[in-house]
C-alpha cells in the first residue's frame, strides 16, 4: 500500500460545497504516479522518452461521504492485479484527519505503445513497480 | 435521448494526446445539466435556490477508444432509472464526426438537502424531467 | 471580433459561488481557438501535424464583476497587433444575459517550433487568420 | 517569502506536451493558500465560516521558459502590498531542481463580504499573516 496526503485545493470544490466527484478521478491518477516513482525519471520518462502509456480502460467508483474545503486528502493505494499487459489499482480516499472513508475507486490499465496506440506487454521493470504494492 | 456535441478543447487533452479519462466524468455532468434546462432556472436553481443537490454515488466507465484534440466529442444521454430519491444515468460518448464510440460512462445520484446533506425525495419537477428522458 | 457564447459549467465556479479566476485563462484560449476555425483541420492540425505553436508569453486580466453558476459566458475577442513572430489578443468577457463586462483578458503569444521551442515566423496562413479579426 | 514546493501532475500538461499557461493561475491561488495556515481553520474557515472572501481584482503573468511533465514547482510568494480593504501578490515560479525562472505571476485581491460581494476592510487576522511575508 502507497499512501499519499495532501490538502484539498480550493479549485477541486465545486459550488455545491464539496469536492467535486470527478476530482476523484485525477486523485487516483495522481496517486498512481507515485507508483512509478522507482523508476529512472518516474511516469514521465516512461511517457516521454520510452512512449510506452497506461491508458484507462475502466473505471469504478463508489462515493460514501462528501469531502470539503479545509480537508486533507490521504489515498491508500494498492495494485490488485497485474496481467501481461493490464494492470488494476484501488484506492481508498479518505478524509486524512480522523480517517473517514469519502470514497473508493478502483481503475484497469493497459500498455500501450503511444505511438500507435496498439497494447504492448507491461515492461519487466513497471511490472516490478507494480508487484512491489499488491 | 439528449444528444449534445461539442469541440474538445486544447485544456481537455493530456501529454499523450487523448483526452485525460478523468474529463469524461466531467462530461458526463455537464450532459446531465442538460435535462435540467426545462425546470425554471435550471440545475443552479436547483442548487442555489431550492439547496437541493444531486452528488454522485457511483460511477462506472469503460474507455473504448480515444479521442483526440481536433476530434468533437457527441454525447447521448438517457435516464435509465428513477427511484424514490436517486436516479440512475447511461452516456454514450462518441466522435461526433465518425461516431465511433470512445467510452460509456454510468452514474447513479442521490437527491439531498444541501444544508444538511441528509438524502430526500426526488422533487416532482426534477423526476418528470428525468422521466422525459428514460 | 469574433463573438462566442456558452454557458458556464458547474466545474468552472469555486466554493465561494463564482467564476473561478483561473477560469478566465481558458475561456481566452477557448476564443482564440475560434480565430483558427478557418485554418484546414483548425489550431489541432496547427500543434499536431505542423508542429507550430502559440505559447502565451504575457497575461493580463481585470475582473469587474463576479460571473455565477446559471449565467451564460459571452466572449468578444479581436487581435490588437500581428507582428513577425507575435500577436496581442484582446477578450472582453461578458454576462451574456445582461451584458455586464466581467472581465477584459489581454495576452500576447509567440508562435515556436514545437520540437526546438524556438520561435519562428507566423506563418502566412495564421497571419491572414488573426488580420481577419483586427 | 514563503516557498512551496510540489511536483507537476500529469493532468496540468497540455498536447504540447508543457504546462498549461491558465495552470500558472491556479498555482498562484494554491501558493497564497498558505499565507493563511496560520489563521484558525487557514483560507477555508476564513470563507465558510466568517464568509469573508479575497476575490482577484487584477492578474499579469510573464511567461519565460516552458515547465514540462517531469519537472517539480518551486514557488516563491510574498506579499507585496497591504492596504486597507486589498493585497497584492508576487510570486515567482521555478523548475524546482535547475531553478530556472518559468514565470512570475503578480496579482491583487480585494477583501469582500461573502453574501453581499461588497468590499471591506481586510480583517486585522488576515493583515498581519499578509504584513509576515512582505
Amino acid at each position: 500500500v502507497i499512501v499519499y496526503e495532501r490538502p484539498i485545493r480550493f479549485d477541486e470544490v465545486d459550488p455545491a460545497g464539496i469536492v467535486f466527484f470527478a476530482r476523484y478521478a485525477n486523485f487516483a491518477h495522481e496517486a498512481v504516479e507515485n507508483f512509478f516513482a522507482v523508476l529512472d525519471g518516474g511516469y514521465a520518462a516512461l511517457i516521454q522518452k520510452r512512449r510506452i502509456g497506461l491508458p484507462i480502460v475502466h473505471l469504478e467508483a463508489d462515493f460514501r461521504a462528501p469531502l470539503r474545503y479545509g480537508d486533507s486528502l490521504r489515498i491508500e493505494s494498492r495494485c490488485d492485479n497485474v496481467g501481461t499487459s493490464s494492470a488494476s489499482f484501488a484506492h481508498d480516499i479518505r478524509d486524512a484527519l480522523g480517517g473517514k472513508l469519502a470514497a473508493t475507486v478502483r481503475h484497469v490499465v493497459v500498455a500501450v505503445d503511444l505511438d500507435t496506440f496498439e497494447s504492448r506487454p507491461l515492461p519487466d521493470d513497471v511490472r516490478a513497480a507494480l508487484e512491489a504494492h499488491r
